[in-house]
């Protein structure tokens, strides 16, 4: 039986909606959540990316501006334009696109962005206060930024029905902005986690004792059918560039025989990342509307 | 075959003879590092804590002053104390003891602390700065305060010859103190990393994998022999007041017979949380000496 296909274009779609009236009932108040992007150089896949975000935002009624720097712009210049940002009562997110040119200090700018605008979750002071919280209800109720795509990859699992606690879930990576976080919300939904990498022994085993596989190598169709088990719930997060277009980590169209869901790439996990940089960037402006309260 | 007894006495023994090499070093050059502890109420357990830190501190030629506060103190006093400890160059090290009175908040307390001088490593952000860290090298080499348990438990088993690259590790229990960190640190060494807790299914068949094992949920004796593989490496983080004395999370006895390695309680994990410590102390009090060269 083949799986049910999770969309991430429609759960995206749903959580907009959502985030649509929540933003109707700030402006009301006097509030219009803004989002700032910083974009320094001219790759064109940041450029994408900046203005997908910049459209997103569009649509949903959330201010937006986009600072496009030159590729040479110094490293106290970027700092200089965080810092007037931080300020600026309009921004309630600042998100700088990466990687940056190598001459910039990264984790110096990610650090520069004051943490309660910091709608990527990348900052310490964030990162640290996430893997600090137990459960994942407080991680939603609190100001807390979850990181985009990791959130995302709970919001699919969890707006398709998939009970986690208890559950064996696997993860085939361990970065920083996927494995690692990802790992974290898992856990923090009870389920009993294992992350597996590069160093990792009797993969093929491993994963096929998962009930919710995740995987995040950046590795083309590296997860084959015969690595799951019957019924697995599949999140793909690999966007890997190849010669027949966009895949994902996993074989897809062999692995969806045997799993009850599964995420196609594209349009699994890739449209989450924006809808929930922009959850992040409306969490933040509720919390200044709280303020003026 | 009974196990090779890991014992935290000679490890920590040996660790605390290197520093005591360091800190002459650093007094050679001007420095004593200098570790304040602060405890709020009479709690004798916290009291216990204190005063062996501060001996041993003593024992090392390590400058520590202890701050004892009344049980009613105010939580404003409390940060001014820090705020003072945060400025006075003659201390490194502050480590405010936990659990605090009910009405001060604790993580408020926490973050109060000067990140450069958190020798615990609880500050979010070097929480943060320990999580985004891939590669156990580069956490020791850089200027980051690794939490001192879980790290004891790292130096015990490196310092004991036991290769963690590509073992299966599984942790039980997922605590800030112990559990989660201990998971990174696992990560950091390229083990395959499980973590269990109160809601996983099929827990000894998990247990029954793992070549390295670390308890840490604080129940006596809840790992059986027959929830262990021959040959298996035991790290027991509980430490549990019963009829019978102090006992671990592990039944010592039992799985003794059967693991290549273990450590007692007491005298396994315990003597290390402190010996980190005064590592983590003499580390922040290195960085001074090259700030002032």
């Amino acid at each position: 039986m083949a799986a049910k296909i999770i969309s991430g274009n429609e759960v995206g779609e749903k959580i907009r909606e959502e985030l649509k009236e929540e933003i109707n009932s700030l402006k009301g108040k006097g509030v219009t959540p803004g989002l700032a992007t910083v974009l320094v150089g001219d790759d064109p896949a940041s450029q994408v990316y900046v203005r997908n975000k910049g459209r997103a935002c569009e649509k949903l009624g959330i201010y937006s501006e986009q600072h496009n720097l030159p590729r040479d712009t110094e490293e106290t210049k970027l700092l200089e334009l965080i810092a007037g940002l931080n300020e600026d009562p309009k921004i309630h997110g600042i998100l700088v696109q990466l990687p940056l040119p190598k001459h910039i200090d990264e984790s110096k700018v990610l650090y520069a962005i004051d943490p309660s605008k910091d709608v990527d979750g990348f900052h310490p002071t964030n990162v640290g206060l996430f893997f600090t919280e137990k459960n994942f209800e407080d991680m939603i109720g609190k100001q807390l930024f979850l990181p985009c795509t990791p959130h995302g990859c709970i919001e699919l699992l969890q707006r398709s029905g998939v009970e986690l606690s208890g559950k064996d879930a696997v993860i085939l990576g361990r970065s920083n902005i996927v494995g690692k976080p990802v790992a974290l919300l898992l856990m923090a939904n009870n389920a009993t986690v294992t992350i597996c990498h590069s160093r990792t022994k009797d993969l093929d085993k491993i994963c096929q004792k998962a009930d919710v596989l995740v995987a995040a190598i950046g590795k083309p169709k590296f997860v084959k059918a015969d690595m799951v088990k019957e019924g697995v719930v599949v999140i793909d997060v690999g966007i890997n560039r190849t010669e027949e277009g966009l895949v994902g980590d996993v074989d897809f169209e062999a692995v969806k025989e045997k799993a009850s869901m599964i995420t196609p790439v594209p349009g699994g996990v890739g449209p989450m990342t924006i809808t929930m940089l922009l959850a992040n960037t409306v969490k933040s402006a509720k919390r200044t509307e709280k303020m003026m309260a």
